[in-house]
């Protein structure tokens, strides 16, 4: 087996491999911030402790962290890696640099609750550098409610919105339509959730520079765990019986056609020789496929069906009522 | 919504569309193995019913037949389609043909069993033409066991070699490491199954006639039901508990996993803007996902493991005592 379970991260060892200031400063934060999530979902969730697993391949090595069977969180996996390989067909489509090298460090972190009202969530932090110089940080948060919640979604956009205005006053708009577009299951003609944000190949330059850059990354992630546990602790304790959670596995359903279909990360992973472990630790514990289910109209699976097959500027609508799920244009 | 309920399927109106003999006598006879193939496993079940759904899309339009909560079945889906188009990038790397529009029709079924001493079977047959009379037929059988039973899948073995030597000598053997390529799991290292016979682009001609091919890929999707009926009698009623179903759930999940990301139907499905229930039909009911979970040594699951972490020429193998699951050269 590939994976070997370490008590104590060499966290100095792992990041032997970056030779400059810049990468290894990176490094070291996305390792903390690893860490960090963790800490903060074991207090939400009260239960569940997370594994360690550090794993090597050809391709580099990273931590993967997984949480099963807690209290809240039905599974959560949070994983830290540093790859490096010769430049891939992609990255030469995306940057016209043919030869070379990259290396590449990121965290990515997806969690499954066990209340079907809490929502999935997901986030990702990434920084990639090229051996002629090159640089880029991608990366985003987004949610995949199993029943929409309209002022939820209002609140994280808002919060999102807050953060990333800080940063650049197009980050918000350009990065929340750019989740729109990248969280489309385009085979089924809906939304995977009701987004958040997404980026890929923001350089250091011109219009933000790299301090600010590793700042803006920091402060994505040590949000998600903050967001998330706010969300835990409000809704975990929601009543709910066997139709909700079999409307939860059919929606799971659709994160993994997502994930394995269209998903760049996941299609990155496995394509270039990656941990399977590790890059698929972000499927659902459970998945159900019904063939060609319609929720009946004027259920609360039916108003999330119809908030998927649109796109929503969430800024824009008012908060409903606290007490009602539906929203003021749809009723 | 894009599919309809039909009670009577209107044979002659579906396959209109075939403006030459050929193709309207493949079509017809592919309809009536879908027929054929549903009436023989609600049979064999005895008590699930197929639905009959009739889809229409730009592509084309087909029949989907599903069985869900049968007795022995938990979910079979046999599809009937026939679509055009223009010639996709991936004929052009396969024919060289660049311009011109194609035809393909095709039958391609699933089964997942309730039972986890059951294998999950597929079966497919298709026939391409292009509009410069190019024409090729493809398809396959292959079972996939939860728990591999080495005489099961002698016999399997055994009887497609039966059918495929009658009409090559290299069909069995060349269609038969075609299958062991194509079912193979690159990400994780592991066969999907047992294999069977995978082929394509098999074109008539000096090796063999079109009215033999037509002969060759009725056989197959005449057997198929067959197999699967004797299957479904011989094991249904072996006992098992919830060790057996969440070993089962996990190996589902292999299934989705080969089937999203590697299988080329699927993708071709998805990529051409086919019907996507009818696409995904072929995903389990239920699929578990548990990471990093490892059989422990000396147990069904483990052996099972080991015999998919290996090509195995299942001809080669002696029929080992009913009684023992172990096959020779493991002991």
């Amino acid at each position: 087996m590939l994976i070997k379970k370490y008590k104590n991260i060499p966290l100095n060892n792992l990041v032997n491999l970056m030779n400059n200031p810049v990468k290894e400063l990176i490094a070291k934060k996305f390792l903390k911030i690893q860490a960090q999530i963790c800490e903060t979902l074991e207090k939400a969730d009260g239960k569940g402790k997370f594994s360690v697993d550090h794993w090597e391949k050809n391709i580099g090595s990273g931590i993967t962290r997984v949480m099963q069977d807690g209290e809240k969180i039905a599974k959560a996996a949070v994983n830290y890696s540093f790859v490096s390989g010769e430049i891939t067909p992609r990255m030469y489509e995306i940057t016209g640099k043919k030869e070379g090298t990259y290396t590449a460090t990121g965290v990515s972190s997806i969690i499954h609750p066990v209340n079907p009202f809490v929502p999935i969530i997901h986030m990702n932090i990434r920084y990639f550098e090229l051996s002629d110089g090159t640089s880029w940080f991608g990366g985003g948060i987004d949610l995949t409610p199993h029943y929409i919640d309209i002022n939820e979604a209002i609140e994280f956009h808002t919060g999102l919105k807050k953060i990333c205005d800080k940063y650049h006053p197009a980050f918000y708009p350009d990065f929340k339509k750019w989740a729109d577009d990248y969280f489309f299951i385009k085979h089924r003609g809906e939304a995977r959730g009701v987004g958040g944000i997404f980026f890929d190949r923001v350089k250091p330059g011109d219009k933000i520079s790299m301090e600010s850059l590793i700042e803006f990354t920091n402060e994505l992630g040590n949000a998600y765990p903050a967001v998330y546990s706010k969300i835990l602790n409000q809704k975990s304790h929601l009543p709910y019986g066997e139709k909700e959670v079999k409307w939860q596995n059919f929606r799971r359903s659709r994160y993994v056609e997502f994930n394995l279909v269209w998903d760049l990360g996941t299609k990155f992973g496995i394509e270039s020789g990656g941990n399977a472990e590790s890059i698929l630790v972000s499927m659902p514990p459970v998945a159900e496929w019904g063939y060609n289910f319609q929720p009946a109209e004027n259920t609360e699976e039916y108003r999330t069906m119809q908030l998927l097959k649109q796109k929503v500027d969430w800024l824009k609508l008012e908060k409903t009522n606290k007490n009602s799920k539906t929203p003021a244009f749809l009723t």
